[in-house]
């Protein structure tokens, strides 16, 4: 029996009750934001996003982080859309007790990742709860063609990061493990300004946000295609997974499989793209490099490890986010999948 | 010494360290939403709204009310405004335990009021977390002029709702005291066709959602004026009210006082309207009747109950919202300072 994406499956049900505007340009799950097209070609892109599994789980302990982080994480979605953003948004409930300073630090951490993406916030409500937690909602606009989607990727098509990954895991790894003092400055950064360039370059981009292995298997579901990423895909890796990996035995594709994931963007090109749009590519787009390529069959080929079914990688992205205390049986859980794609299915 | 406005000061202390986006037109406070312009002489309308703390209050056990009232707060913003929805996007926070039926009643709410609104659900994201809770964050746009806004009342000026007051705080009284049965239907909607109109045709307009002293309050401060009730202003109560007030010891005006407000609107005419132009505005928008007017001196006056200085209505804001058990509490403070109004000052 096929595997669902909980995830997956739990959008399909909630939006199978709600009817759909006519508005709206994007299917379910087809982009990184939704789509309202609005008089004079202008495409507004939205996305919301809440910080809250992060702060409960002690991940985000640093309240500069948990605002920082609510404002990228629904950046990055406007970035993987090759939207402009116009602002965000922000609904944050607070405890009663939260200390003044802690509320601000994390109006720092807003601040600061507004500076870094030359954005503004527009508005918000403040609440009263037991838990901080914090939900953006960003709004970006295109103005000049079409926005960037999921879909469009084919078997041979080329596949490239605009950045190294598993950073986000190796900082989950080491903050939930008990070793955050080696991520003294984890700040991840979307990446708007390539996501404008792509926009009119790539056939199909989707932010790495839900982990690296998470969003390949995403974009494999929707184009019907596999992915197999080249030999030497351990050089992807930010050099803090090459580090923290022994220190904590953690194997370098786990970096990847992880649900932590950063703002980097995956995105494709058609596997016809010749050699100089490709150099022309690498010039505009910073940080870029090739990840491996689409396969018609099924599933996600790490060369080395072994190829993880569909089935494997919905029972991976079906596994319960760690908390502290937890890391161990979670990792635990992804080895003996990661043993079941060596002996090779 | 001036008492503050909790709430105004925690915004205007949020707001004063965030720089503001050249392209939004209001500034802080003065409008129930955020407006950006947009090239071709679009305004986008933003507004965000989280419904936490009537969920953990009791106020909304059920939760096709609490899904209801996470939509329509959130248009009742855009209603105040006069924009168009072009929808709504929800993040929700959903305890791990929460029941399948309980959930699909808050979906039914989403629904409904959506469909009720015309509008649709965009998008959105959902989180486990301990408590129940739903943030919207409604857009609207406006593609034929300005739009309306809590600005430009003169002393004078002549006050309007869109419909009967109190509704919402009685729903509150009933929930908390006991006697919920009397409200089997309670399921407000945002006055979103008299909004639209009002557009051309008001000077100001602010929606009741935080009670109806509440609002006018704040339209008050924001316009340096105060306002003085029509003499039968009890007339203005939902028929709710007046049922429910002897039965639980309330009196009048306590149902405009309370926090618990519902989406009618107040808006404002100059003080030189024609009659003609009154009839004409009577017969353009559904429901609506004459409050009263601006006055020169601050407060707000209801005859036979007395004159609520600033400060009077900055505590009675200030109260904190009462939970089950503590509403004889809060509504002992509010009859100490409905005393100190009635003896003048």
């Amino acid at each position: 029996m096929k595997t669902e994406v909980n995830e997956n499956a739990l959008i399909a049900s909630l939006a199978a009750s709600l009817p759909r505007s006519p508005l709206q340009l994007n299917n379910l799950q087809e982009s990184d934001a939704e789509f309202i097209t609005l008089p004079g070609s202008i495409t507004l892109a939205l996305t919301t996003d809440t910080i809250a599994e992060e702060i409960a789980s002690g991940l985000y302990a640093d309240p500069w982080l948990a605002g920082w982080m609510a404002v990228m994480a629904n950046f990055s979605d406007l970035a993987a859309v090759g939207a402009d953003p116009l602002g965000i948004l922000l609904a944050e409930t607070i405890p009663p007790l939260f200390p003044v300073e802690a509320r601000m630090k994390l109006q720092q951490g807003i601040r600061e990742a507004c500076v870094a993406c030359a954005s503004y916030v527009l508005g918000g409500d403040t609440n009263a709860g037991d838990a901080l937690q914090i939900t953006g909602t960003a709004v970006g606009c295109i103005t000049d063609g079409r926005p960037l989607t999921r879909i469009s990727i084919h078997p041979g098509d080329l596949l490239f990061t605009t950045g190294r990954l598993g950073i986000g895991n190796a900082f989950a790894a080491a903050g939930l493990m008990g070793d955050r003092s080696s991520f003294p400055d984890y700040h991840p950064c979307a990446r708007l300004r390539q996501g404008r360039r792509l926009r009119s370059l790539a056939a199909a981009c989707m932010d790495t946000s839900d982990g690296a292995l998470a969003t390949l298997d995403q974009l494999a579901r929707l184009n019907g295609v596999g992915f197999t990423l080249v030999p030497d895909w351990e050089n992807l890796l930010d050099p803090a997974c090459r580090e923290l990996g022994p220190a904590l035995g953690i194997p370098p594709w786990v970096f990847l499989a992880g649900p932590h994931g950063e703002f980097e963007l995956f995105f494709t090109l058609p596997a016809e793209t010749s050699r100089d749009r490709l150099d022309e590519l690498s010039s505009q787009i910073e940080g870029c490099v090739f990840v491996g390529r689409a396969t018609e069959g099924a599933g996600i080929h790490l060369p080395g490890v072994g190829r993880f079914s569909p089935d494997d990688l919905a029972i991976i992205r079906n596994l319960d986010t760690p908390r502290r205390g937890e890391v161990s049986r979670y990792l635990q859980n992804l080895l003996e999948i990661g043993h079941r794609a060596e002996i090779g299915h």
